[in-house]
């Protein structure tokens, strides 16, 4: 399994945003929408081995996290506008949200829990910090189940940055730009198709 | 220099489209849309070194060429409905354009060039076609001047494959899967991030 955990700043907790104007009135929406579907779509197929999840910490109500997951999606379109009528679709059920994951529509799901929860929710997985200082990600070996933080435009508070060394993250790179949060994620997803390919050829 | 020459099989040649369908009244505009923010952003930073031209051949003029340019944008946000934006302020100058570039704002150029004027242009450069059985990007050699062509959501017509053979163009693939187009310009650019890096360690 991979999982991509994003924290974001600035995402609001409800579903008034405006869709005409997602990165002002949204908090940056438009980049969780572009995230949503690097994590999430290939050309011709969904990632059915992948979720993403989001922990909005923007107003009204933070915190927030919502769950988008690969092997249960449907009816979703691969561009900003229609992810973002479904992040209002999911956020309208704010005010029921508790701890656990509550699924409001196939594949996508709310919950109250912030960004240490989520991080509760993978004990198991192998934990990966993108950085732009961390080891080129081409030198780490990448557990099978594994899970990649990322920030967004502001990047992640050095709480979470704390409670991430205490769990033994890895600090990894992509490659030596700093990319968007989505590309990062689009250069994740090939580094690992690669290592499962290589690995199949081997065994094969 | 680093070009993308992208051909849209069904993008529309007229300001027309509506802005809250994309995919469907634009003829996969949010597809061209992410195409040039993935061809152009870094998380922090323009690429001034690269351009990225799409020939549009759906209705109700085609074919029409767009060029923008990373070195000269101004003004442009990131997401697609700003792209989007810019793209029908650029076809308003649709019945103005002729074989050269008319630049119609900061860095964004409209031409009516099919996609083999989009080919002649760059006979200097070394050309690559995104194809998923083509070589792996990392063994091949990418020239300092490089185009990169790719498809849509349906992919290129035998005539304009025939004429990159013709042009000795050298096929290559991006990894395992098959990625979206704004996916595999991200990878494109990752990797040549990479050789120049490299490439400029061994020289220091």
């Amino acid at each position: 399994m991979r999982e991509f955990l994003l924290y974001s700043r600035n995402g609001v907790t409800s579903p008034d945003f405006n869709l005409k104007d997602l990165p002002g009135s949204g908090g940056r929406m438009d980049l969780i929408c572009r995230s949503i579907i690097s994590a999430l779509w290939l050309s011709n197929d969904m990632r059915e081995d992948t979720k993403i999840k989001i922990c909005l910490n923007g107003p009204p109500d933070p915190p927030l996290s919502l769950c988008f997951d690969g092997s249960n999606l449907k009816k979703l379109s691969p561009d900003e506008r229609s992810i973002a009528i479904w992040l209002k679709k999911c956020l309208k059920y704010k005010d029921l949200a508790n701890d656990s994951w509550m699924e409001t529509h196939d594949g996508i799901f709310i919950s109250k829990q912030d960004f240490y929860g989520l991080l509760d929710e993978i004990r198991n997985y192998g934990l990966y910090l993108l950085h732009r200082e961390g080891e080129d990600i081409k030198e780490v070996k990448i557990e099978e189940d594994s899970a990649f933080i990322l920030g967004d435009n502001i990047g992640l508070p050095n709480d979470i940055l704390e409670r991430c060394r205490e769990r033994g993250e890895k600090k990894i790179s992509v490659g030596p730009k700093e990319y968007f949060t989505s590309q990062s994620i689009t250069l994740v997803h090939n580094e690992i198709d690669r290592i499962e390919k290589n690995s199949k050829s081997k065994k094969g």
